[in-house]
């Protein structure tokens, strides 16, 4: 079986650490072209890496011959075009969360792949490939807390770049929790609400932080969630299900515990989401190569994952204004496939 | 300097649980009168205890000549008289929860107490003695967390008694959580939410449990409350504060920790809350005793409280029922104080 | 039922710190009489204290009428003339460790109470009456770790008093460890090792600090102790007992977690032993005097235990000069109580 | 850069887990060659790799064309001739532990391979891969603990297989802790005692489980290992170490945190060494591949560290059958290297 040929568009931070990770983790997978609106970037880039080409426009990129399939780090804002022009070449792509930055546009391409018959798309929702995450599932899955009834999220970060703004913390922080609530409940949410406590003295003016979201599933159960991006402190993601069984936790940061004077003890908190989740990537990319290369449907999350986690985001960043719950609006899933 | 003189009015469970404490634990005091409107109850109990008689009218009780202090344990719709018979004598009365059943009756008793010029009530808010919450209030009034923002807390019962209704998980459960939000912020309370996510499975037919209240306070800090009293698991209360420099939690219930097979690793949970508040109520106790006998006024949670208490519960009864945020109401503290 | 009259002997740091208990925290008992060989210590002291004198001569404090029981917190060398006063006059007496300085004397005074057929000399092994070890004891006596194998032990102090030398670090710190593992595994030490690593370079000139001790105990149960008493960083008692079906640990020092910029999380370690091991101290004494006015024997450490632990400690300080094992020589127990 | 060309030999449990693991999950590597002393087994795993064939004699296997590098992965009794046969083609080879079954022959190759004045074997010890370690390794080296004094250290299986006799205690299981401490400490162990307590009585007949390792370093640092291999609890590698500035511990066995009745909370232990230490056999691997390739000479643990650790090994041996000191017999490491 020869090596999956892989075309990276866009190798800002992101695309450049995914093509790092292929070139020296990822087995079976190679980088054969790479794209980039910053043409000489590009072209810098492709000249490091042996066999690769660097190609200016984005569309040829993707219909490249040397191209078996597409992994997309580009602006969501041109993910739209990039994205149907993958499936008109039945080309698989992994594509970096947004699926595309409005729910019509995600919905639109949600039914073009439908219409294809054949599973395309992966979004870039990594947190299903970690390990805790992926313990928790299993534990629902395999019933130990019975039915799940609440659940409590913080997502904190020390600090964010200069224009992030009140709207990115929920379609860029908070958009991780919608895709956890759903992995891990496999229901929609159905209703979202956004709290602005007292803003955090020391955030950028105007900011709203912290903010803290309540979300309401189609069974009826309760997810909250505080999302902190100024915090000063460091990277803490914790996740808390609560079941008619009992309860559990993930992310308590434990690892290596010091002790030293005067009187303290304590550990090290994960200092970015590159040391929390960079194994996670590199699940997430094998599992895709492998599954692509073996001629399986992948299995990860989906454009309907990305076209759901578009609805409730634009549902939150209404509540952010009124400050009520706001319900979410979707198609019916059936109403695309047709089952 | 000879022992303090108390009639213990109610001896239920927590009257006789009191009643123990004194004779065993508590220095420089000792139970001269019980009451109990079982009169035999009371009589059977009272000829345990050198030195103690029965008075079967509990305000012949706090009347008695035998008596420097009185501990009310009697059924809450009993107190306002009672409280009043107290302050009207001006013995020294330590309250359970609630001060009253009602807000009006508690601002009436606030306003009587105001009116002698003197501390004459404590109310039975005993998390203010356990050591972690000591703790936490430390370091917030050290400033180490800088400005307070948000708090999560949780309070979870194994089972309830088959009495407990919907409106007791407020008025019985969350006070508490009232009383810590007011304790460690020092601020009132103005708004609270009560969210009702799909029931437990296992709660007895018609009780809404869990239940998910929102706090919003005077300065627009936010808390967040879990109350679910059916878990079938144990006794577990948890804060989380999470200020501008850090955030700080307590309760995880670590202790004794085990390995056993096959595979598990974990230690045993508090089963009640007489173990994980058993020393605070000693505490509390003796700290009461200690000043009523020393002629300090007591500086322990008053008769304010337990009237902020009961207007923060009046109001989340009623988005208990609304499902919306309900605006608390009070009088200005200075109405009653005239400072 | 009165009060427990007790005369206090040797009112220093340890003494005075029984007396303010027996005032503040003990029921049913009051200190009547207390003595120290600084005389006018004991007089300023007893003036504060309604209805309680200084008596200049130990064994005056011990023959007088108004003293029920004695406590001992004098030098460990006086203890033995105190203690056969005692004996002699009836008394019971709560000795501060060490039972006698050394081993002959602790084995008369064993004999001597044996004489009398009755049990009166309690020995200041606090640990007993803490809670985790409590826990430990009950996991053991339960079986729920099956036959238990090996114990670690780590016992570490910030610092120590100038005077502190290497054989104190046995005689002082390791009793402690040496009374655990007879409460812990109701069998006798019958060998003891110390090593010496390469000394902590912070530890005053002369004082081997660490030292690490092997124990094995009648079965071939093996326990290792690290003690060292000059860390810089705190209080530290930790013991992990392992057995045929699990292991369990306590003393992890947990409780408050906070986390704090930048990156650091963790909490507090109890500074001292007063904060350790207070509770412990409080509960230790009440049951002894509740044990005393009940006129049933009392059950905590006694004479034998002081005496077993000075056989131990000798054999220790052997070990600490030639770095080999030594054998611990201790009589039968039944050549004492002819049983 | 063409993929590195890859000879395993021995197919077995480990081996065929590392043919796997380059196959899936390593960057720039193939295996073309495969060999085992099953010769059909090996002619099997063969079929199933693209572009690998089976070589019956594992000196041709070495010597082929299409062998780049060699993984050894054989009974260590056949390792000696296999090395010295790798130095003589000049291919590095990784060898799993141990290096050589004896202390003579492991010198032997370690002078072979220092005659060459090239660095071309690594030895398995895939500890000094794994996060927690390498992160301990860091705290020492940038001497936040100041000097380390003493180590505890707890290696614990659940079971082991039927033939597991009382030397392989030391030298399959103690020799992971005789390289941490060599890794960690950067200096050579000196002494080393076996002591023997009771035994499980769960352990097979004859089996001395578990057995207590005391080492002594260089410059007299402390380090005690508990290896107990038949615990029928979980895989459990724990680590502390204590210096002149504070402690620190690894291998808490933490991660998702689960509450369940009755009363219970706690987590899943590491269920075997692939769970615990799979990523840092992944990256041990991949560092050997890249630092191969790129012609840089592997700085992961050599040869000296294969002879030092079977030194240790044979005292260790020693004294398990005399239950005394055992001092550890090594040539200067200058005698070797000649510098």
């Amino acid at each position: 079986m020869s090596d999956l040929r892989i075309a990276v568009l866009g190798v800002g931070m992101m695309g450049a650490d995914h093509v790092a990770r292929i070139g020296s983790k990822i087995a079976g997978a190679r980088v054969t072209v790479v794209n980039d609106y910053l043409t000489e970037k590009a072209e810098t880039l492709a000249a490091t890496i042996p066999g690769c080409r660097a190609i200016a426009d984005p569309l040829d990129a993707i219909a490249d011959a040397d191209v078996d399939a597409v992994l997309l780090a580009t602006p969501g804002t041109t993910h739209e075009k990039q994205l149907l022009a993958c499936l008109e070449h039945g080309k698989p792509v992994m594509c970096e969360k947004p699926l595309t930055t409005d729910v019509a546009t995600s919905l639109e391409v949600v039914k073009r792949e439908a219409e294809l018959g054949k599973r395309l798309i992966q979004v870039g929702f990594m947190r299903r490939f970690d390990a805790e995450y992926v313990a928790l599932k299993t534990l629902l899955t395999d019933g130990e807390l019975g039915t799940p009834l609440v659940m409590h999220c913080v997502h904190r970060n020390a600090e964010v770049p200069p224009n992030f703004d009140s709207s990115m913390i929920v379609k860029d922080s908070l958009v991780h929790e919608v895709d956890v609530t759903r992995f891990l409940f496999d229901e929609e949410i159905t209703s979202i609400q956004v709290i602005k406590p007292a803003a955090n003295p020391n955030a950028p003016q105007g900011l709203q932080d912290p903010q803290i979201a309540i979300f309401q599933t189609a069974s009826g159960k309760h997810v909250d969630v505080e999302v902190f991006v100024t915090t000063g402190v460091a990277y803490e993601v914790r996740t808390e299900v609560v079941g008619e069984r009992g309860s559990a936790m993930i992310g308590l940061d434990v690892g290596l515990v010091r002790k030293s004077a005067p009187g303290h003890w304590g550990g090290q908190i994960t200092p970015s989401f590159k040391e929390r989740f960079g194994l996670a990537y590199d699940v997430e990319i094998q599992r895709w190569v492998d599954a692509v290369r073996s001629g399986v449907n992948v299995d990860g999350p989906g454009a309907w994952d990305g076209y759901a986690a578009a609805a409730v985001c634009a549902a939150g960043v209404a509540s952010l204004e009124s400050g009520l719950p706001v319900a979410v609006e979707m198609v019916s899933r059936e109403s695309i496939t047709g089952a």
